[in-house]
């Protein structure tokens, strides 16, 4: 894995990861060729590097989350960095401490690298704002994931070879979903034709000025497909005013073999889990042969990889 | 301490510890012999070696456990494994995902090590098929809890100098024990007799098909048995049938002196822990001249480390 | 940085720290030497030192705490320590345990440090007779909590260039502070002038015979104060007899620019953190010039840096 802290200039000149917008295409093909190197680490005996040894990186999760958490927490002791999980369970916004109190608590530990998860959107930019170290979002509100959104497209480009020209319907609760954004503006930065397929009740206000097409049906939206992209329902977001029967939402929204039939016949199914299964997936879909959704886990290691070792010519010098 | 990957072929040729039943003798015989070495280890200043350096152990816990937990962390850490906790606080167990899912998801960051606790007997046999690496029961239901049994049988080991031929009375709650089971496995396979002691409401049904010796009274259960193993009563997992009154189980079945009397003069007493003091056991019993139960706990880094150990040799080669 | 366990006699002679009662003032001022080395070393790209390489520390929280455990956590490692945290919530506590057994529990894991955080008086300086490593008291009831009155003393010597000759005001909730508690015992110990600021409703029976002058108006504490260290409101500790209203609060007792004028022209300011804004401080001063708030987080990693370093010389040879 080349070290891009000896090239100069680099070729990723970020020093935060807080979004895929503003990231220009030929950034984020260095992040995925970088991955595609991270994948290759991860599938060896000996999986560590030295990169980051010495530095410290803390996981600041105000919201609980299994396999992002993971997947951070396994990159960072991949490249050898000292990498500290805080929750909001242990932390002292419990005892009243604000945001800012909190990010400028953990930057004078002097860490090198924030990664945090928070529940309102532009959190995360916020506290980019009052710390010396680097900052990698991994997920604020309904704005940006963006390394979920990176993960899918290194899943995409390894198994289609390319992301240009293909068309990939986004589908199911694009209301609650920042993965949905960040996606819709990575894979139309690399050159995908991206369509979101939704009932009118999940689709946000704004939706058709983002630049995807819009279907609220599953047969049109689904139509020549290359990639069919599941959402989960985020019931646990919703306020009452629309919580959809799982049994309706299922017929009407739930991709099965064959809702599938209307995408392209080599069309391959994702989903950025957690599942809800018999919701917006069937089991045999979730489960079949065209399926990315482990896969999908796998480079989200190694996505996480690539962004620390992209960040670490960035990080504090002191 | 010898690295069993040298050899060929292996002195445990198993690819996961899910239980101790199928486990030959020599089989137990080889852990134990590596859990001696690493006793030896674990008493040095300098505890670390690098057998697992670049390897992944993730601790999977569906039910919380102190001290179980712990005893992998630190084993896996000894050996220079990158070790990570999931519990199922922080896990999207809470958000609909079904354990199969969850093994998935785990499996596809590549971890070389699962450790899974869980409430459901059979639970981590099932996962264990759905994985590409080596998995360790660390409690399943009242099935099996294979490392407990291990430790135990070598703290009897190197207090009393052999296994075959002594007289082990396994004592309480027998009924929620996935200890007892284990250690009756363990032991019948190493050639002591076993014998269980317990009210007939803390029995389980079949027991008496088991190869143990059953007694209902502590006086003929305890008669010149060379260990006496206590279980901790678990409340908890009674449903209000039956649920003794304390001071009436300490009565009946706790081991005080004079209980203990009926054992052989030279008889040890042991515990797996956590212990309900003057409930199964009397506190100056628990900590009296004749208790192991702090060398148990010793003893179960060791074993744990010996059963990581045992296992390199089968580690995912990707 | 100096390995202390090179010399003969060590300079710091204890093997364990549960408090600043007890500590000669040469003691203390090694342990703030060798943490001016440790800010040193954090500040340095590469923070990692092999000072404490295959020893195990375990955090042994039985009150939730980030910053604290946060900053144990960073120093074990950044000292090359296995560190391992275990919580109450995750605890056999919860089982019935007594703390006498979970520390018996954890002694017989080999550990080499035991860091300890509790809510009674007395309960870590009780661990520490049944253990064989060194422990650390991280806080114990309203009783002490060293390392914070350490890195407090440092924040002040960087500063102001040392603590003999200065008038340091301690003020807010004495009554529910062991950081007042031993910060009074070190400043004197080392020269300083202390004076304790606080309603009476807020004062420990027998203050006035603990050596620091009292008094129960901020313009009479405050006048020519070198040090105005604010205390954290513990509203949660306080019983309802007497729980002040925040505003009437901030208006006696919150530090203002006002308040802050009764002192030294130079005077500056410090919070053990986490603040309650607007309630004992005000976030213009929180946040203004002459804050030492973030400075003080800094030097909490460094002091328990120290610490760990100083207590290496006295860790199990087993």
């Amino acid at each position: 894995m080349n070290d891009l802290s000896d090239r100069a200039p680099p070729l990723f000149p970020h020093r935060h990861l807080l979004g895929i917008e503003g990231l220009q295409p030929y950034e984020i093909e260095t992040l995925l060729d970088l991955a595609d190197q991270a994948v290759a680490l991860s599938r060896q005996v000996e999986k560590k590097r030295n990169i980051l040894r010495g530095r410290t990186q803390i996981n600041l999760f105000f919201e609980a989350s299994t396999r992002t958490q993971s997947s951070f927490e396994l990159a960072g002791k991949r490249l050898g960095a000292d990498v500290m999980n805080m929750s909001v369970a242990s932390s002292s916004v419990k005892k009243g401490e604000t945001l800012i109190d909190t990010a400028q608590t953990l930057n004078a530990m002097r860490p090198d690298i924030l990664v945090v998860r928070h529940h309102a959107a532009g959190a995360v930019e916020l506290l980019a704002r009052k710390v010396g170290c680097s900052v990698i979002n991994a997920g604020d509100g309904a704005h940006e994931h963006p390394t979920q959104a990176l993960l899918d497209a290194l899943t995409i480009r390894r198994n289609k070879g390319r992301i240009s020209g293909l068309t990939v319907a986004i589908c199911g609760d694009i209301l609650h979903s920042r993965v949905a954004r960040s996606n819709m503006l990575l894979l139309s930065a690399l050159g995908a034709r991206v369509r979101v397929v939704a009932p009118s009740t999940l689709l946000p206000a704004g939706i058709r000025d983002m630049g995807a097409e819009v279907h609220t049906s599953m047969k049109a939206g689904l139509k020549d497909a290359d990639i069919v992209m599941m959402l989960r329902l985020q019931r646990e977001r919703m306020d009452g005013s629309f919580v959809p029967s799982v049994r309706e939402y299922f017929h009407y929204w739930g991709l099965d073999e064959e809702k599938l039939a209307y995408a392209a016949p080599d069309a391959l199914v994702m989903h950025p889990g957690p599942m809800n299964r018999g919701v917006e997936i069937a089991p045999s879909v979730a489960d079949g042969p065209r399926s990315l959704i482990g896969e999908q886990v796998e480079m989200g290691v190694a996505v996480r990889m690539a962004v620390l070792e992209a960040l670490s010519a960035h990080l504090p010098q002191h």
